[in-house]
């Protein structure tokens, strides 16, 4: 198991810089006042497809080697992870098959399929997901891109706070949302090894709690049947990120529905950018622990904004 | 009647600069290819209270004479102009007065009041705000500033134009939403002062059309009981903004609801920032227009992002 290191989330940046945005770092005084800290959101809501995923996406498709890019790329995914594939697929001409659940977001299954993927629809369990994925490996010698059981995937997710920290680098917390730990562990491997003093904060929801679990009980729980409005933080983590996580980031907190809907409603409101559910996860935390942030400075990974505005949870 | 020219919104800009948010100009690669033009959001959801309209509050605020500044404001506002007067007057210590309509949406409501104003509520009809605004001069001797029959107002919206020529000097096209014509007159005033080859359109639901039959017919019509999403478009023009909108703009177009909920939630989905149905009539200008455009550059005044996300059209 090859676990990442700064020089190579370095690498991945130079390798896909030329492809994705470099997205702003928002600041809101209201937010400030209202929560009694300096909060910095990097806003990879604006990032192509709407959310972080296009960097991991993107360094794995850089990464494929000739005879790889010919036979082409294969990935199970709720959503974001398949949109950003897809368009890294497309954009270096490399054919794609995307594995989706039958329930997932019409806005994010549209994405898809407007990037030209091939998609195959399977029932919504990471069983099924595999199966169909194994499928079409046989099949077609497509390469798995993981969303985030990937060295290459995972290199390219630290690069969203690579940025943050060029631009910024008197943060006291760096909070990013943990669904399978693609882009925990590409933000805590990039933290470490930049600055030892910031501390890693995972945000999770109280009702999918697999990676507090697993982290705090040193072994990884699977993600069972997770009942939550933050759609992008439904699996499980992997040996390789779990064993990245246990290491290089400090807490995870679990944060509740009603919290997350809150916040992301109050982004929405004073800050009128759209993020989705998942990245709302963050910002709860701070509402949630007052004490600790209060007066500090703190980084927050807004992972995406790619919401279904007909299933609204308020 | 005194006319606002382009020396009044400079004069304007200067009085208000250190007040106001420069709000960035977005563009969208995806709404580009979608619409087959090149659209450029001057992005006034962004600044302070989500409006334009705290440009003008605050030109008018500042230009009060020290008497009338003890006295205190007063004004009646369906929304984003009671926010935007109240933080003006809060910002430069003048008390403030603000005549609601009862049916306001809550967001705007909690605002103004967020801001520390004395609200009184009336019936959602424009006698009724006048009356009582009149009722409030007489007890206080505040000044009113009328949300666009007032030349300080105009010259302050008028900046949002200013900003967004002096970083764009090549658009063949810039077009605003018009209500009261608050806006409309001070984008008219600014562009035809500036470059006399930029067409200047106003943008007006087709639901709520009154100025769309003024331009047209040479005479006011008032607003008569509009029924449309874009919350921001219910007033009527005055003898001000009537005679600068009739002699500067070159045409209005109305447009349908489904146009503005559609490009409403297109710009949502696209560019992930929450714009309020009243500043998506201007893409729908786009929309329903598509061969006046094509290949075409134009400047979008996005009015504003103040959205009551409990009562969405869609």
């Amino acid at each position: 198991m090859k676990i990442p290191e700064l020089s190579d989330i370095n690498a991945a940046y130079e390798r896909i810089k030329p492809y994705i945005h470099k997205t702003p770092v928002l600041t809101s005084r209201l937010l400030n006042e209202h929560f009694g800290c300096e909060l910095f959101f990097k806003c990879e809501n604006f990032q192509k497809v709407g959310a972080f995923k296009f960097r991991g996406a993107t360094n794995a498709v850089l990464s494929l080697s000739a005879e790889e890019r010919a036979r082409g790329v294969v990935t199970h995914s709720s959503g974001n992870h398949a949109a950003a594939l897809a368009l890294a697929s497309r954009m270096n001409g490399v054919k794609d098959n995307i594995v989706m659940s039958e329930n997932a977001p019409a806005v994010k299954i549209n994405a898809v399929a407007g990037y030209g993927a091939a998609i195959t629809f399977c029932k919504p369990t990471q069983l099924a997901r595999e199966e169909t994925t194994r499928m079409i490996m046989e099949k077609t010698g497509a390469t798995l891109i993981h969303p985030y059981d990937n060295f290459d995937v995972i290199c390219g997710q630290g690069t969203a706070a690579l940025e943050l920290l060029g631009g910024k680098d008197d943060l006291e917390f760096i909070i990013a949302p943990i669904g399978g730990g693609g882009l925990m562990s590409g933000t805590s491997t990039c933290v470490r090894g930049m600055n030892t003093k910031i501390k890693v904060i995972g945000a999770e929801p109280a009702n999918a709690d697999d990676a507090f679990r697993s982290f705090y009980e040193g072994r990884i729980y699977p993600s069972v049947n997770p009942l939550t409005v933050a759609d992008g933080l439904l699996t499980s983590l992997s040996e390789l990120t779990f064993s990245i996580i246990r290491s290089r980031v400090d807490a995870i907190y679990t944060v509740s529905e009603e919290s997350i809907t809150e916040c992301m409603l109050l982004v929405w409101e004073r800050m009128k950018i759209i993020i989705e559910p998942s990245s709302a996860t963050v910002l709860a935390v701070i509402k949630e622990n007052p004490d600790m942030f209060r007066g500090r400075k703190a980084g927050l990974i807004i992972s995406g904004g790619n919401v279904d505005f007909r299933k609204l949870p308020f």
